[in-house]
């Protein structure tokens, strides 16, 4: 009887152990949306910095409605391999082995699918309209990411059955967003003055670095929930937990001086806004493989990351899609990069140890069909609503700042 | 002797898990200090700015030691129903069936006291004297919060023998802060020109929403430690960690949510920095119940913390009572509401679901003799030093600003 | 064989709680970067906040992969006495008695690592050459601080055989920080315009207020997870652990009082920089202590921090060495303070408890060891590095501002 008891308290320990751990790493992965929010803010112009901001509370507000609504029964439900129908919290097994309580699940994944409708908040920044982007939103949550969060971690999901490793979604939350932050901005157009009469990009100011720093150094402490909580418990898992953190400080690290050194070499100064996005690179391409790789990849993949978002900012800025924050360098092609990079240096499997092809294939396959998926249904999306209900603000409320127009406010009214 | 051991390690691990959960959440709940102090900066004028940081700074440190010296003992010594009287922390088992230290209890209340002193800063915002605020902190957390905490939290109070629900707060905090906030703001009066000549009130500009965002956001961030650390432990409580992780978002978005809808429909604009409030709104309501109503009931609770904190700003304006933050709102109005909800709501004895009007009415009961109490003491108290020391800064200190005169500081220099 | 099975879960129980412990810890006291970067940003004019905050992820980053290199080896490798020499992250056991993975120690050592560097980046403010401080943090995280960690926190350290109690950094991260500071700053010289012609100092105002106060909560927060996670582990700590936060809080508070009545009684006016920075002098002060004093001897601890600050920073300023914001005397001043004040306030051992002058002799010893080595190999190196590649940005980039040259940007490029 005395084992009896044991044995009953035993799982009643894990259940709390991994109860404490994926709470907090939850409420931390959540703090990020602050990250997201100031981030984005600081990069704008003044005019506009309340009412991305306000876009933010409408990813958390709108987004987690949605997600909590139907997202979670698409993601997580009995899967046919595609999705699956459910709504609200379900109590039955999800058959993901998990310890905590499906409510505590919800709330960390909740966390991943808000964080990858921030990213399109920042790419679509200055220029559209508040209610279409509240659509978007919700549509984004509630269907779109459920969905590739299905294929990829519903332990029925076409990506998952066939090994597809993406430890805490390079695909599932940083792709998708970035490849809907693409789509989103193509759709919308630049801003009003982005490229001159010659076709340049014109420099557009950020009015706050100070600010845009206090979100990135947010970003950077969320990404310690964000990837060792991923475990989705620590039971069983105090060796990986390690790996992880280390991996992501690593490539966040290499991230950041690979884009010092880049921008320095390449313009006689360090490029201090470039060199938050190289830390943010080095984290999106290290969240797919942080618990497969070694230290050494994972300096290896952050270097890269580094370089990759510089030639990508400018790249994408020359062929006219204006992404006021870098969103879509950021998270859209450090997270193709991130999930690839798996294929090529997980330690076991991957092609540059001896791991022949296969894993890199499928990593290909997987990334690409999510970048497609949200690129193309973004794109019909958002050119449904702008030949509907309009997703431009209009001229006059774009030269004001939409702060001003559709919510009457001002970010500094007077420093008096 | 195996087992023996087997038994011992168990009570430790515990131990162990209790302490790991609760000391994180009290340096979150810690961190809320940060939220409060940043939020009112960035809602009041550049002027004030800084001395209002001070004040929450004065919260933290006067309200805390007067917390460490008598407050606690006051709160959690063994009481008569309505007091206790003992000083520092007691090594006494506190009778709450606690598995973490009393030292570690001890933080993890402080964060509350403090965190309801916070509230009334913000009212008296703009024009209370620095010392004379001090002295209020020092009798609010030394004596007044302790004894609400003694009738609702106390194994022996006399609220919480007769069942009153408060799960974390909404009372014991947020309606005991918010009704202080009320009475100072009445007897400080409104700052000058507030009011115009007719009687109209005149807005006052938040000089930096983002700094306020920033506040906001970590209040957001510090909620989920907050209602999920108020378990005061993890082993036993895993599921019902998740269940108010989930309903504390739910109410949160809702509330969110609710305001954006209603001041669009009413104005024309979603009004942002009311949006905040919404936010806040719903996390003050929701702070009763969380440990006891379902999802759905925590997206109504929320709904209507949105539109209540909206109707009170508009209120509490034109009565003049001048609130410059909105705190008697947010806090007052929806710590009476959500603690009231709770008797509506409850899964288990909630009128809505068949539980009749008992814990209905003990509920209403309990929030209106906190508030009562709290608005009474702190009215005589604060008419008492504005009849001997004031209370209220100078014409011309008002003028110029409490920063300047009584800090000798701006809070931004110049931005050369 | 049911015994066999416990046993193998207890250990494995026991990693996990301690895992998460660590992890979450480390995490915050990683955030603390943020609290480093706004505080010093905040203190500085807006012409050199943004290089700030680029020295300070310089700090991260190039700190960061110098500790992951050759840093941690020559800390906790196998010593003799005074070094040891590694490289990378070893699997073998440290001789600490470790229950987390030595990645997951490393990823909490890194943040002492950089929080000890980062003390520096404050104090050669708005006048250090970028590279050659890079060249510094290098030198600093891979072999000047480790080879004090491993002194005092080595199995085999000579300071830790001798029983040095430092238990989370007085001595080995804020007096070695704020030493390398003082050396750093002298051989930097004031920066122009400091001094009068008379030789007077002249006051240099901060330019962000508030977005130093972002930064000073953040570190306060941070605390919470410096000292008590320094236990590095849950089990079998739960009662040091409240005890931890408990001594660091009422430190902390008991520093932010004295402050305000000193600067109150001295200048007539509370000083709210110098409360900030009372705060972080008490809270540097219990840092070395917090384990083995008691709660009065704490507030006293606390007290006498707050009031060295003062007159340390004055006296400072008055002896000509310029340190924008304070460095030296919150951390290298009660760094050695709260060394010493073990030796005096343990409450077995110390002087003050009829401990005799032994303990107090070891703290004497150690920490004047350690601000000896840390000045002086810091004024050697800057002194070479002032007579080659140069130390001191060029007068014209003084004046313009290293935002604008070294990194062309600025802070708030327009507030349109």
């Amino acid at each position: 009887m005395q084992e009896l008891v044991t044995t009953i308290e035993q799982s009643e320990l894990i259940s709390a152990i991994d109860t404490v751990w994926v709470s907090l790493c939850a409420a931390i992965i959540f703090f990020m949306e602050a990250g997201f929010a100031l981030l984005e803010a600081g990069f704008v112009r003044a005019k506009n910095a309340m009412s991305i901001i306000a876009k933010v509370i409408m990813d958390i507000a709108f987004g987690g409605l949605a997600f909590y609504i139907v997202g979670f029964g698409i993601a997580y439900g009995v899967s046919n391999g595609w999705f699956a129908f459910d709504t609200g919290i379900t109590d039955a097994d999800l058959g993901l082995g998990l310890r905590v309580s499906n409510k505590l699940f919800w709330f960390i994944q909740l966390g991943f699918a808000i964080a990858a409708i921030s990213i399109v908040s920042g790419a679509v920044a200055e220029r559209m309209k508040v209610w279409a982007y509240a659509i978007f939103v919700v549509i984004f949550c509630g269907i779109m990411y459920p969905l590739a969060a299905n294929w990829i971690w519903n332990p029925n999901g076409w990506l998952a059955l066939r090994g597809f490793n993406d430890f805490e979604g390079s695909a599932a939350v940083h792709a998708i967003g970035g490849f809907a932050a693409l789509a989103a901005a193509i759709v919308l157009g630049p801003r009003l003055g982005k490229y001159g009469q010659d076709g340049e990009p014109v420099a557009i100011p950020c009015h706050n670095l100070p600010l845009a720093a206090v979100g990135s150094f947010i970003l950077w402490f969320g990404w310690f929930g964000f990837n060792p909580g991923s475990t989705l418990g620590a039971v069983g898992n105090w060796e990986l937990i390690g790996t992880v953190a280390t991996n992501t400080f690593l490539a966040s690290a290499a991230g950041g001086i690979s884009t010092m050194f880049y921008t320095y070499f390449k313009y006689g100064q360090i490029d201090i806004t470039m060199t938050i996005n190289g830390v943010l690179a080095g984290l999106v391409a290290i969240t797919a493989g942080c618990n497969v790789v070694g230290p050494d990849a994972a300096l290896l993949i952050g270097i890269i990351a580094g370089v990759m978002v510089d030639v990508a900012v400018i790249l994408i800025d020359k062929i006219k899609i204006d992404d006021p924050v870098g969103a879509i360098a950021v998270h859209g092609v450090n997270g193709l990069f991130g999930t690839i990079a798996v294929g090529l240096f997980a330690s076991d499997g991957g092609l540059f140890f001896g791991g022949g092809t296969a894993l890199l294939l499928t990593q290909c396959l997987g990334v690409l069909v999510i970048g497609a998926f949200s690129f193309t249904i973004t794109y019909v999306i958002m050119t449904v609503m702008k030949k509907t209900i309009g997703i431009r603000v209009s001229r006059s409320e774009e030269t004001a700042g939409i702060d001003a127009v559709s919510f009457g406010v001002e970010a500094y009214a007077t420093f008096e």
